[in-house]
């Protein structure tokens, strides 16, 4: 037995490692940034309505329900949305299809982890650009003869908010140089850049039902831009895989748009509930990083991160850590409902006391 | 507007057309080889006992449960299966992390019509290897210093089956040579190469739950071989998309291997559905190639394929044909249910006799 049929990729790849998902009972899982509410009951009514003559056929494979239905939420042409298995999809096309060019990709050095991979995968010229000190995204930082840009906003793991107007700067800067912005977590307190389609054809957009819209188990991603870029993409998809959304999924997505308040809702509760969470971290000492996502970003001022992560996790609270420069020391914590966390902060407040009285 | 965002490949790209999948009502769709019976009763239990938890977290990335199910029904290890996003996606997956080499991959000229566009948006050498007059495969005619072989067993779009002497001469003749055989249809009448898996490492068997298992609608798609090609894949699945399997095609496709009774039923039938449906259109005066599928490869004796083709999508019978060399007086149909059968002979005699009055 031996590795002989590997090709050279396929050995020198190093694969993403997402976020655990022990399949424990019990657990305080917040390490993924799932919506900790449930989607809407419609989403809910499609799926059962699903039946075997549905799954018997293979489904839409350009998922024109779920496209117009998502075009007509934001008001625009169905010929500027693109759908996938999930945003990771939607991104590993982005990056084989559009990012993949003679002159480098550029990125901030902290950001989501997955992007270096799908640069291996597909082969793809980068170049990481620090954050500032503080964590934050300057446009300026950003040369503008690079053949692309792609940034998370809010970025991940940090949660920082980069303004509208930051976003018109990278458009401005540089007509030729395309811009991607991975919105995932727009829908907790950001402005999404959908609009600026009408003006600017150096703009990608994407995003995913597995936040806001409670979907993560479902694998529906999102991309909008010029029908040009959009058709880029379906040469991609239409070069890899006819069919990568499920009957179910499709349906499904198409409820979770149209549920319009139950959206809203959901999101409202998650902000409420980082915002409190956010003080109460504060006031066990840790520095919290002012988040416009679903999830908190936070550094003890006294005990490490590393002990705090484990601590935590032989307590059955997952929360998610990096062992790379800058951010070693920082914890990413998903805003769970309020009895989650509050079961967190318990539990935070006795792992501390017990980490300080060790040091 | 224009194209100047897309790379080199997005624009040289020749993006597979798959069988269209009209949004009508009334249309008797026999050109994407879809089971035409639906999956088991318990596939629909599990995808209705899904809830709003569910949906909101991830799937477990790595299909365990599923794979497990798979395995335990092919008496093998769970390390030797492999599951994607249908069997396109695992196949977009072996082109790209093992037939993507120095030396060649060979596979028929009448094959899956995927083949080369996968060729191409990987960037894989390849030469296709003419089927015989008949269209019948010789393991001799491939070269033993190649690559790569890939091959539909039992042949798409002709039917005809390799038996299983042939796989091994295939094997045999090259240890360091991969073939990777491609069984969407094998559960119609052919035998898996799957138990061979004990004495090659040089073999990958591909199989899907979209044609025997009638979950088309669901996306799920297997590979099969030694644990090493299999973690092959795997680095790939993970550098491309950590969760290609959403929570409901994981469970309903569990279930769809569990009721192996219902899988048999419908196996049987749809046989015994082609033999009949074989038999009578050689009444028609059709040359009908001995299918081991769920489809068969016909010819008229006096009319063109192009306007039997044609004629019939004017009645609402919709087969599949290729404007290709040795194959355009073709048709490929799927076998239906009786009474799909008993509606397409009744519409092709009538065409016939039309088409036949006028030439």
């Amino acid at each position: 037995m031996s590795r002989r049929f590997w090709n050279e990729l396929t050995t020198r790849l190093e694969p993403y490692t997402p976020g655990e998902q022990p399949q424990i009972e019990k657990l305080l899982k917040l390490n993924t940034n799932e919506s900790p509410y449930p989607p809407s009951p419609r989403v809910l009514d499609a799926l059962r309505a699903v039946d075997g003559d549905d799954l018997l056929r293979y489904p839409d494979p350009a998922s024109k329900e779920l496209r117009q239905t998502v075009a007509d939420h934001h008001g625009i042409h169905v010929d500027s949305v693109f759908v996938g298995n999930g945003s990771d999809e939607v991104l590993s096309h982005v990056f084989q299809g559009l990012l993949k060019q003679q002159r480098e990709l550029l990125f901030p050095d902290i950001s989501y982890s997955f992007y270096p991979v799908w640069c291996q995968l597909h082969d793809v010229l980068y170049r990481q650009i620090p954050l500032r000190e503080d964590f934050s995204l300057h446009p300026d930082d950003y040369d503008s003869s690079a053949a692309a840009v792609i940034l998370p906003n809010p970025n991940a793991p940090t949660g920082l908010l980069l303004p509208l107007e930051g976003i018109r700067q990278f458009l401005d800067a540089a007509p030729d140089r395309l811009l991607v912005v991975d919105e995932a977590y727009i829908d907790f307190g950001g402005q999404s850049a959908i609009p600026l389609l009408a003006q600017y054809d150096n703009l990608l957009v994407v995003q995913t039902l597995s936040k806001s819209r409670a979907l993560a188990g479902l694998r529906i991603g999102l991309a909008f831009g010029s029908p040009e870029l959009i058709e880029g993409l379906v040469r991609i998809k239409d070069s890899f895989n006819s069919y990568p959304l499920d009957v179910v999924a499709q349906r499904a997505g198409v409820e979770a748009y149209r549920d319009t308040a139950w959206f809203a809702q959901c999101c409202r509760k998650v902000v409420e509930s980082r915002e409190s969470l956010s003080r109460n971290l504060a006031a066990l000492g840790f520095e919290v990083l002012p988040s416009s996502a679903n999830f908190v970003f936070v550094k003890h001022a006294s005990v490490s991160g590393k002990e705090i992560f484990e601590a935590l996790r032989e307590q059955g609270v997952i929360v998610r850590r990096w062992d790379k420069p800058r951010i070693s020391e920082y914890l990413r914590i998903s805003v769970g409902t309020g009895e989650q966390c509050a079961g967190l902060l318990t539990t935070l407040e006795s792992v501390l006391a017990v980490l300080k009285a060790k040091g």
